[in-house]
């Protein structure tokens, strides 16, 4: 057990907001410290990632989900760079298209899933449907076209989609694909820190949107939406981990430390080669040694 | 409750083969009679659709099962003819590719779902997760890659497959789809003059295929797993309909009856406009018809 499991959740144990830290010191000393530990996590995720691929069985799903400016881009960027891009494949899910608000919330991502032997990353996610759309729940009733009678008990409405959200996690963890899933849990102080800094710095200026302000008012519902959707879905076989995010580097090694905690507890083999492989391994040598003249 | 309750299964009522009969009569008294029923149906089907179309918060997923040579194809066909293209869509699902395999059993037609407004058929389903590789359990552990201790137990991961099944359904149950699925139910007997049909024919030769024989042979494990199926996933909001498929003209008015009393268990109405709406009809009667210089 590492100092990981403090943050990590699961059915056993329950998350709320104020008990956990935005900020933790002691994960590297310095820059380089830093960059030598991310370096070696991102070989060791990427040698674990071949071994997942040759095996072809398993897939992993990685979930980022945060507030405004808690730096999902960047972990994503800096944890998954060192993975062969065969191996990996990143979504991102923004406003919704008419095709897929006409669908059931669950669709749109599952069109993007992992297959066997890769890694999936979602950029936010159909969590959003009880994240975002349980903070604005007109967001549901106006744009979602759902039959009458089913809008008229947000309540229910949002108890169901947490059992859809686990319901289908468990299908997929019983069909292969481990479920990770990481909320990046930046206070507002750093969060009003990193927005000024987008306002101070013109080449960031294009990162700002004056909506986000907005949404910035709804903290304590955005909070509070976090912790019954991490409570609702956290499971043993699907945790969420709950990543300080005021330090973007020690969010990095926390983040690349628990994919490759996870990926671990895959049971990953290299392909056996069958008897009839190897004779054909065997009749194929002989055939092209005989043909480039040599024995 | 019309006759068709007979054939209607739920959770509450319980489905055996050898209690239902493959043949009925008195469903139409002749040729014309026949033209003129399915005719009748295929204009109230087109009806419906249309005003579930303008609505857009249904959809309607129709699922289509048999053994071979029951009338799968001649069925839709017949059925959803006559009902506006724009709003049904056919989804055949035959041997699964390689990418397919590659995610869980669910995926590949969950990308095929109908949108909201809209009627999808599928000409078999993911059910043959539970029936043909029921019938050949190797089907599964050789093929679909799955982590090698899921394999181990194929009463398990049948059981399994069920739960998840249920869950999908009713999922989409809450988010605005019924279901409804259909099992053709032919004797052994009427296969086997149809499989003659098409041997004696030459116009027809193409359709018969010598594994089909080898499949018959397994005729009592698919009525079996048929059974376990259907008695596993009915429910009352997902009915499955066991329809006596040796007379097809019978087997296609009572397809589409069931369609439409199923459709009409939907609460559709036509879109009303706002008030806000309304005031634009009126500003754009007024602009076009200054226009054109009427008034």
């Amino acid at each position: 057990k590492t100092y990981l499991s403090y943050f990590r959740f699961t059915q056993k144990k329950r998350f709320a907001a104020r008990k956990v830290p935005t900020r933790i010191k002691g994960i590297y000393e310095d820059d380089a410290d830093y960059e030598q530990q991310i370096a070696a996590l991102r070989l060791q995720l990427d040698a674990r990632q071949k071994k997942m691929f040759a095996h072809n069985r398993h897939a992993m799903l990685v979930i980022f989900q945060a507030l405004d400016a808690a730096g999902k881009d960047s972990t994503l960027t800096h944890v998954f760079s060192g993975v062969n891009p065969m191996g990996v494949e990143v979504s991102a899910f923004k406003t919704p298209s008419e095709e897929e608000l006409d669908h059931d919330f669950l669709w749109r991502t599952t069109t993007k899933l992992p297959q066997r032997g890769r890694i999936g990353v979602f950029n936010r996610s159909y969590y959003e449907e009880v994240l975002i759309c349980k903070v604005h729940p007109e967001y549901v009733t106006k744009y979602q076209h759902l039959p009458e009678d089913l809008n008229k008990n947000p309540k229910k409405l949002f108890r169901r989609r947490y059992d859809s959200i686990v319901e289908f996690e468990q299908h997929l963890v019983r069909n292969g694909t481990h479920v990770v899933k990481f909320f990046l849990n930046v206070s507002k102080k750093e969060q009003a820190r990193r927005f000024l800094a987008r306002l101070d710095d013109p080449s960031k200026n294009w990162k700002f949107n004056e909506a986000d302000l907005t949404e910035r008012e709804h903290w304590r519902d955005y909070i509070k939406a976090y912790e019954d959707a991490i409570n609702e879905t956290a499971t043993d076989e699907t945790p969420w981990y709950v990543i300080p995010a005021d330090d973007k580097k020690a969010m990095r090694l926390m983040v690349a430390t628990a994919v490759l905690a996870e990926m671990k507890k895959l049971k990953l083999s290299w392909p056996r080669m069958s008897e009839e492989q190897m004779a054909g391994v065997e009749r194929g040598r002989r055939k092209l040694a005989a043909e480039v003249g040599k024995k």
